[in-house]
């Protein structure tokens, strides 16, 4: 296939003068280097740009178009919200009817100890309340000084200053003066990378915790109030965890009263095969990070899913000294609400956790015929819906390819002109896949096609 | 007016047990002590809730509303960019269509020195991108202790860890660690609360400036980065600078090279009867941070314009380093900018900033002629469509009322039984209006109507 070439035109145009994109080389943007792709539109697994190119979307946008494109059903919802309510605000206890039965819908799939849902706007906001809270919490219970926040290396968790910090990815820090204080990272549970290759999944899983309470002894337990992480790390490289690592980490944080935080950004509402990373595995979190699935990014909508136990004592506060002033104008969004009614109802009718729970297997069995006896992919790993290919010098000697991403940003264009959307992670040499969660058994043999095809192409043998 | 109380079923149970409010008090709601106000419907300046009263809206949600409840317009524009491509996402260069429209529109309205536009959800998160990039930027230039940032008691920036740092309100910063380090704050401009009531609006003005110039000898110029402030301080008590203010911070700033953040939040697209504040008060900031006014808030969409000399050092800064780590999933979500795109076409066709700039001096006069000569009425101010009256226990002798917001509530809650809403501000004891743009006279009477009657019920002569 060849793709047609971005028109230039009067909108490209507009693009380069106006618009400062996320994430992009800005000044190859701007000059027009690299001319920007735009989508018009999509359905199911696909989506179509207006030069008329069709991808098969591998990685659902962000991991969020977990319905797939073209969902009448939650656009119709949308609509029918938008032309009653577009908008009220919630504070001071105000409400709207989408933003009570999503919260319901929501708090019935969590798990039983989980009390109270906030709604923000995107992963990143969501987990700064997290951070709000905890210390609003610790500060409740007169212990001030309890609020360092222990995230991981190669974390995700976020753009903004505080949700950049519990990031550990470098790219993301650098010349930002990030992290903040107080924010700090312990080790990758990744086993291909584990410091002495001799050590069995076991002996890494001892080394995990043995460095995390180190790390909680050297800062003084009474100084940390949480520990945050994906139930299966997403951006960076879709690393599942060793075993019985969320135990041992549960025990760690138990003895020191230590809050978890499980952001389920990418893993809520299906990814996994289950409704929440947490049930995955086994996983009794103080606070659950929510977006993306929430609405199958139709509108933006994240969440806070509290503990009772945390929800207890906020509320004890709010009788002592009244409200609890924490909002964002747009917290609880009648629209975005009725957008996550409806994609809750969808996930349910169209069996999406049952689908990912079925493909997921299929999409790694489908990854390792295709590019499993290659010499230099050093693992394909996953879980559900979401799995890797992880390319490498010389798997053998455990030899990692010297610069990130120059293999998978190849591999990545390739697969593109086979019409296929894989994402290049951004440390390692990683192609990622977290399709919808509609993705079918042969969408998912295009998609493990395509990186046969581009294997082939960017490192043959 | 007798309200009728919300009505107590599965909804109203549902919303007391699931859903967390912004800014409320938790345990209050949570026992169903001030059961919540469902808003079910709205049109032009009206709501409506579900218990079948109907409200003139004199605070437009939270001075966002507008262009007005039930614009179909805009609602129409949303849904069909829904049906056509709900998401995509814009990192890497990635785009859609009615986000480079809206980019553009938003370009050829904000002042020529800016360059670009940074798509957010929320105005919290665009302070957020604003703090980060001036950071880049300092960092970009070799000057990384250049990063403390200067704002002001009583201002209003957001409510995340950053932004509710940047917030200098006492209830957002108590038990949440907040400020944090190297957010300052300088004096509140209010000549109202002078320090030396002898002092002239001129003195006071000499006064302010003094003031910061000190703060930034003491910090050191070379640790200060920016300086952020709205054109005329809003949820602070809706505060009009005194006269010179701005001309001479920037004289300031500019002597120090420290950066202009507009935090354009409320004053953006109309609300004082310019575009923008920035042009009402001559101010020609680096960044201008926008949301509410730009969506009519639709749908959650916040944005950074960003100036020219700060994009230059950005774009080349990834010729250096590679792409502007940066992003939400959501940032430019085509459904929001789509809202935003069908709400700047309204601004125009319903001639709103015209409509404020008309109808705001006779908000002022209402108000005063409502009003002006009750014993404890302090002041009565504003700015276009923006407008507070500040209540005393004894004005000829400057004398305040012990209690925050014990006198405004009230005010507030005797005005809701007769059918308007007016917001107690969360310091002193003031109650603001900011309504709709398509406010008529006809309305803007009736708002001073319920306060004539309010005061007379709550402070009888
Ligand atoms: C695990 C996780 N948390 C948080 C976020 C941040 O979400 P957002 O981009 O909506 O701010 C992401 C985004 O990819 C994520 O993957
Ligand atoms: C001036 C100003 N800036 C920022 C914000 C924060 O916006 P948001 O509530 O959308 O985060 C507000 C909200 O009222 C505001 O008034």
């Amino acid at each position: 296939m060849t793709l047609q070439s971005p028109i230039n035109d009067e909108l490209a145009a507009w693009d380069r003068d106006c618009l400062l994109h996320p994430t992009t080389h800005t000044a190859q943007h701007a000059r027009g280097d690299v001319p920007g792709r735009i989508i018009t539109g999509g359905e199911g697994c696909t989506i179509i740009d207006r030069d008329g190119n069709r991808f098969l979307d591998g990685f659902a946008a962000l991991y969020c178009v977990n319905a797939g494109y073209g969902r009448s059903e939650i656009a119709d919802a949308m609509n029918e919200q938008a032309q009653k309510l577009a908008f009220f605000h919630a504070f001071a206890g105000h409400g709207n009817e989408p933003a009570i039965k999503l919260a319901r819908m929501i708090m019935d799939r969590a798990p039983d100890h989980m009390a109270r849902v906030y709604f923000g706007l995107s992963g990143s906001d969501a987990n700064e309340t997290n951070v709000k809270l905890i210390w609003q919490y610790n500060n409740l219970l007169g212990r001030p000084e309890k609020r360092k926040i222990i995230s991981r290396w190669r974390a995700y968790h976020g753009s903004g200053l505080v949700s950049g910090s519990l990031t550990g990815l470098a790219a993301y820090h650098a010349r930002f003066n990030l992290p903040l204080d107080g924010f700090l990272h312990t080790h990758t549970p990744h086993y291909l990378r584990r410091p002495d290759t001799d050590m069995t999944e076991a002996d890494f899983t001892n080394f995990l915790i043995t460095e995390l309470e180190a790390m909680i002894e050297a800062e003084g337990p009474d100084t940390i109030a949480a520990f945050i992480g994906e139930p299966i790390m997403g951006t960076g490289g879709i690393l599942p965890p060793p075993a019985g690592y969320w135990e041992r980490v549960q025990q760690v944080l138990a003895r020191h009263d230590i809050a978890l935080i499980a952001d389920e950004v990418v893993t809520g509402f299906g990814r996994l095969g289950s409704m929440f990373g947490s049930d995955h595995y086994g996983m009794k979190p103080d606070f659950m990070t929510i977006a993306k699935g929430l609405t199958s990014a139709y509108a933006p909508l994240s969440g806070s899913i509290i503990s009772q136990r945390i929800f207890d004592v906020l509320a004890d506060g709010t009788d002592q000294f009244g409200a609890l002033a924490h909002g964002w104008t747009y917290s609880a969004h009648p629209v975005s609400s009725a957008a996550g009614v409806a994609t809750l109802a969808l996930v349910d009718s169209m069996g999406l956790v049952e689908n990912a729970a079925h493909t997921g297997p299929k999409l790694l069995a489908a990854l390792r015929d295709a590019a499993g006896d290659h010499p230099n992919v050093g693992e394909i790993r996953g879980e559900g819906l979401l799995a890797a290919v992880e390319f490498m010098e010389n798997p053998a000697e455990r030899q990692f390819y010297d610069k990130p991403m120059a293999v998978s940003s190849a591999i990545s264009a390739a697969m593109l002109r086979h019409g296929v959307i894989a994402r290049p992670m951004p440390e390692g040499n990683i192609i990622g896949f977290a399709p919808p969660l509609c993705i079918t058994e042969d969408e998912i043999n295009q998609l493990a096609h395509a990186l046969h095809l581009a294997i082939a192409e960017v490192l043959p043998r």
